[in-house]
């Protein structure tokens, strides 16, 4: 269930000489609607660094490059959380074009970490409970 | 004379190791508004690499850090049309954080050229009207 | 089996403040030794926008990130071509640092398409061949 | 004095739609043989970033373009340390195709800092020695 939408234009340096959006560009877009969410529900990536209390690396990504897309476009991004687990989380990203055509998807596995020791460490109890509200769609 | 302004939230990829924004990251964002600018004055990109007519590459570019930006500041970044010459012209962009404090500044010196042959052309009149207009702060 | 190993020093640009490689360059870092690839076997990228005869768009991207990486780590980075389609390819990537540990792995799925239309086409024959040579681990 | 020379191969990400090399990319590349010298002369990034000793950002950095780079294209880059100040340096980058034909030109300026209060610091004395040293050509 998509809990944040928002919308991105393809700029020049997201694109190559192949006319199109470099396909790791994607994950780049995918990681600030990613960006916001943390934002939105109060654990910012500001604040993560400054309290260093837990990271949240990526060990897993995946996209799927339906449509080729071309600089000026712009696209609405939809996120959704998919998976919730002990010391990880999915995030699934829909991306579709003013016509409302599927132009891509991407897929993101975090864990949660140390900062000190980046080691695995449980989700956060408040983390927790704000993906567990955001994966029914409220925020 | 400001002709444009924009919001920027600085994110995860444009910072490094240090903490902070990545230097040429800077460009990239003062690029990004140049973007916005040439759709404002119905010259986007999109139809410059469609029609091909002519094209804007940048020569010369610069830029001042003034402070460290970090994950998730927002700025505002101010256009302005500096210069305009036969064949080329020059553009500020000036940061700033939302206290108004300069953050840092860049300039960027572009000509016109032939998309074919990558030589320079002459200006476009009826882009160099849309530059003169701009120069003097309208859109 | 393996056709191609190069090296890669991890750059500042390709670092957060999270201190480690922020995820999307990883797909930057193995796309880099598949440029280095489609030379090595006579389909150079700057051949095929020159010549403009097929393209081969990534439709599918993954990677698990296994190890964080920092500034100045030095990679060792193994392609492999998986399979083979009637119009497309599947390339692996293995990652590993100097002690010979796995830091981290990718997979891109790439289509040959005409450039005019970007509709699917048959892998060229010349270029099927080389990758039949390359799949078995020659180059 | 050219201090060090490295070679780089222009990648598909660094160009855009245009076909060239993105602008801010020039500045990445001439930051990539920056790293190179750090850790030639003994104070790499990643001693940097453990040791936190002093930090060294770019308060300013310039570029010109004299020729359209396109993906595969391999140039040499030239580094020379043009100015030692007391809490500063600047240094030069020179870009030449393998015709020797210059494509290309960057400056940054850096200052030493404290990391953790982020203000200015004189150059340790051990660096400027390298830098001094480095100014003459040796390194």
């Amino acid at each position: 269930m998509t809990v944040l939408r928002d919308y991105y234009t393809v700029k020049l340096h997201d694109t190559d000489s192949a006319g199109i959006l470099f396909f790791a560009n994607q994950f780049k877009i995918a990681h600030d609607i990613y960006e916001l969410f943390l934002k939105r529900i109060g654990f910012g990536l500001a604040e993560r660094f400054a309290g260093r209390d837990f990271f949240l690396p990526i060990v897993h990504a995946e996209a799927d490059f339906s449509q080729p897309l071309t600089v000026g476009d712009t696209i609405e991004i939809a996120l959704s959380v998919a998976e919730i687990g002990r010391s990880s989380f999915v995030l699934e990203y829909e991306l579709t074009n003013l016509d409302g055509i599927s132009v891509g998807a991407a897929r993101t596995v975090h864990v949660t970490t140390d900062p000190a020791t980046r080691k695995k460490i449980d989700l956060p109890e408040g983390f927790r409970k704000k993906l567990e509200e955001a994966k029914k769609g409220s925020i």
